[in-house]
This record gives structure tokens, sequence and C-alpha cells, in this order.
């Protein structure tokens, strides 16, 4: 099962792909990346994240190489080649390469990199256990619809987490107001009322947040996408996270103190449970049949 | 006249140096950098410029793979098997290749790539006729300080420039007050007083920007290091931008509005001839005997 990559129109392992130093995406992070979860060698939401994928290159009028359902044959590949059957497919898109100069160089070819990884196995508990979170001041661009590879301050973030002994940092944007985590999109509830920070440039709208927010409104859950203040937050009666790798996380401690009685709750074990059973249905079965039935040579 | 990059203890030609599609500096813009300019073989203020690199990679708890003064010595070994005279120098420090995942890895080897490439020779009447300047809102992350590649909204601000006609963006926060260009520093005179945006994390503190500050006061200019709003900028008497490859260029037109009388200034035109002489004092004659007396093997 070896780890693979797609770099402009080859395939190769993964530890011999390269990109030219003077790739825009290595010297100005000038490109856009989308990252998908495969399950039993399927890709999970691949439409929704090559969708995504193309917004965020428009955001920053930056032509794909590729259509999207060229693109979403050569992940399909990808994942056939690598053989790995629970994997993290990446795609990345840059302005290529242009000998440096920060405004776009008049002739544009943009890089393309696809890469396959196993997934990490998430502890098996941890819908069960939850998770402790930090708060960090949210202190990214202001255009963070547009899913770059600008990701500094969500790795200073994130490492502040880790050091916390946190699994994600919750941003707060100018002391105010809760956006989003490092690599996630952050829920509290409250009253049995379901609050996130609405689309718009100060977060990333998720793709497991769209299909989470639509489980929670099949069940007649309530929701507000409106932002919230840390102190709202504070006071939630449950917390959890939602990202394409990580799925819905309850969290159970934000800064040290216990989210309301300490363990997950029923919003979130519930939502975990619908977006678990979502995936399920989505991937199907026999797995090995569909990514066949996708392949574009198969 | 080769155009050269060293890349991780090679020196190779630039058009085959590569790194890993999971380097960090790829995948995260996690990596800090220096442009710095060479002239006659020499390059300026390089001092300066390793100092400053040292201070970013501290800031974001980066590791440099070298000590400036081993880095400085690569630099020129760099300047001098390309033998290119008026040339840009470009190092880059990321926090290395490893598997993806937004916190630090446990172990960083960072990545360290050098490249030298000709200087763009300015227009010769650049100083005399002044350029257009355009502003745009601030959009990038609050950590200006840090020169880090994390750079496409400085990358869009300057094709925003570029399709208006002008030479830079200078970049407003919040509707509120001018902060720096999308690769300069930005002065405003008024009345014979020099205004430009105070050091902190709003800025980034720049090479050329300390040189002519100090280049002004031993002139007995009067200075003020304080944010000013961008009504001041569109009365000031004078704008003028400054950067390691622009050094001191004149700013005649803000948004398509003459600055004063629609040319260049006697504060402008006076620190642009300081900076020349400057820069010619500090490279000195003969040119290449200062690149073998810093040569590490010379």
């Amino acid at each position: 099962m070896p780890e693979i990559a797609y770099v402009d129109g080859e395939f190769m392992e993964l530890s011999e792909a390269r990109v030219s130093v003077e790739d825009r995406g290595f010297q100005f992070g000038d490109g856009v990346y989308e990252v998908v979860r495969c399950y039993r060698g399927t890709p999970f939401a691949l439409e929704e994240h090559l969708g995504r994928l193309e917004r965020s290159a428009a955001g920053i009028e930056l032509p794909l190489p590729e259509d999207a359902r060229r693109l979403g044959e050569l992940a399909v590949e990808a994942l056939h080649r690598s053989g790995i059957s629970e994997s993290v497919l990446y795609m990345q898109v840059t302005r290529g390469w242009a000998p440096r100069n920060h405004a776009f160089p008049e002739t544009v070819k943009p890089t393309l990199v696809i890469t396959v990884r196993p997934a990490k196995p998430a502890p098996p508990d941890r819908t069960v256990l939850g998770v402790p979170v930090i708060t960090v001041p949210d202190e990214r661009w202001l255009r963070c619809d547009i899913k770059s590879t600008d990701l500094l301050p969500n790795v200073i973030a994130k490492e502040k987490a880790r050091r916390a002994g946190a699994l994600e940092a919750i941003m707060i944007r100018d002391g105010a107001y809760v956006t989003e985590g490092a690599s996630t999109n952050v829920f509290a509830v409250k009253d049995g009322t379901i609050h996130t920070a609405p689309e718009g440039p100060r977060i990333l709208s998720g793709i497991t947040r769209s299909i989470v927010l639509r489980l929670a409104r099949e069940k007649g859950m309530s929701i507000v996408e409106d932002f919230f203040t840390p102190g709202f937050l504070a006071g939630a009666d449950e917390v959890f996270i939602t990202s394409t790798t990580l799925e819905v996380v309850p969290c159970v401690k934000v800064d040290g103190r216990p989210v309301g009685d300490g363990k997950p709750g029923p919003v979130a074990r519930a939502l975990a449970s619908a977006y678990s059973a979502e995936v399920a249905r989505r991937i199907g079965q026999p797995p090995q049949a569909e990514v066949r039935g996708l392949m574009p040579h198969g």
C-alpha cells in the first residue's frame, strides 16, 4: 500500500514527489487545497470538496488545471493506485512556477498535487470521552472562506493546543466572538439550540459543518448560525467540533474548565452517530465495486 | 551567469531546485524568508537581513538550520557561483518535510533554500517621474512583523495594483489607518515631517525603512512613527515607498489623485539620493575584492 502522489500529470510514490522551489505555492502560499476522507476505498463527499476547491480557486482568480470531473477522476485513480482503504486524500492547486514576483505571472500554468496517505485512526472512545480544547486569538487573514495554504496562524494555534494537551484551538476574533477551530468548525449548544458561526469571510465553510447542520435540521434541532462570544462558549451546555478527518467530536473542557457536566452531551453524541450513519449510507457496500465504478479507466 | 539555488546542502541550477510536496513551506506556509539586493556582486545589508530572519524564525519557533554567520557564507557562495553582479538573493527556511499535520512535527529538519536571480533594473527615470499607487483593504493576518511566506493577501493586493497601472498597493487596516504596501513600507510627508507606521505586529519592519529613517534623522528631518489615516495620506505633500528591491520611490498619484503638486517632492528625492549614496558607500570599491573577502573558501 504505497503512499501515492500525483504531480502535474504523473503518478509517483509520495516520497519522490517534488515541486520547484519557485512554485508560488512554496514562495507565496499562492494556492488552495482540499482534504477528503476516504472510507473503504471511497472518497466521502468528493463532489462537495471539489465544488469548494472551485470556489476557493475562483476567490483568488486561480484557474484550475482540470475541471472538477477530471479532478475527481484523478483523485479516484490516486486512491486506486495507493490501494489504501482508510485514507486521507489531499489536493492542492497553486499558481504554478514563475520567477518570484508578487503579482500574478503573465502566463499561469497551475501546479496540481494530489497525495494519498493512510488516515490516522481516531481513538475509539473519543466520542464517548470527549476531548479538551483551548481558546486562542484569531490572528488569521480576513478571507478565511478561501481555503488557501496560508496556514501559519492555524499551525501556531494547533501547536498551542497540542502543548496544552488539547485536541483543538478555538479561535476568538478581536476578543469578541468565536469563529472556528484551527482546522475545525465549532458548535455550542445552549438550552437545546445549536449555535455556530455563520458562513462568510471569517470562517471556512466546512463540508462536515454543512452535513452536520443538515442532519441536525432533519432531526428537528434548533440551529442559530450567528457569532457567539467566548463567554457564551464557556457557559454552553455542550461544545463540539467538526472536520473532515475528525468528523464530530464532543469537547468536554474549554481552557481547562468543564463544559456542562464535563461529559459529551446528547446533541453531540446524536450528531456523531448520525454522521457515521451518513458516511455508511453514502459509502455503501461493497466499497471496492464503488471505487471501480468511479474509475476513469476502470 | 547561471541562476543558482541552494537546497539543503547542495548547490544547483535554479531550474533543477525542488522541494517535497509535503514540505511544510508548500502545504502550510510554515516558513520565513528574506530578500537581499546585491550590488556589483556584494549583498547589501546582509547582516540586517540575517538578523531579521533570525527574529522571524524565532517568532514562529522555527530553528534555523545554520547560524547567521554560516547562512551569510552560503549566501555569498551562492552569489559567487552565480556570477551575477546585480542580483536578488532570496533565502527561505521552512519547518521542513513531514507527513501533513498542522502541529509542529516531533522532529524538525528545516528546509533551507537560497536562490540568486538577476535584479530587474528599475526604469532610470522612476525617481524623477514618481509612480502611481492605489489603496486596498489590509486583509492580512495580525503578525505582519513575522516575514512569513503566507503572502496570498499581498499577492492579491499587488495584482490589484498592477491591473490599476500602479506600482504598489497601500494597505488600509480596518478602513482606519495606513499600515504599509504589499511589499514596501509607506511614508507620508506633511509640513516637512515624515510620517510612517510604527514597528509592531501590523507592519514588517523593513530593512530599507530603518536605513531611510536613519538617513532622514542624520539630515535633521522630523519623523513621526505613528499610524496615519487614509485621509492624511490623501492630503500629504509627499508620499513615498521603500523596499529592498525598489529602494526609495516617490509616489505621485494615490488612487488616481495627484499627491501634492503631482511631482516627486524634495524629501523623497533627497532620501532616494541619500540611499543610493549609502549603498555606494557600503558596497565600496572594488566590488569583486569585497565578494572574495567575504567568501567562505575565498
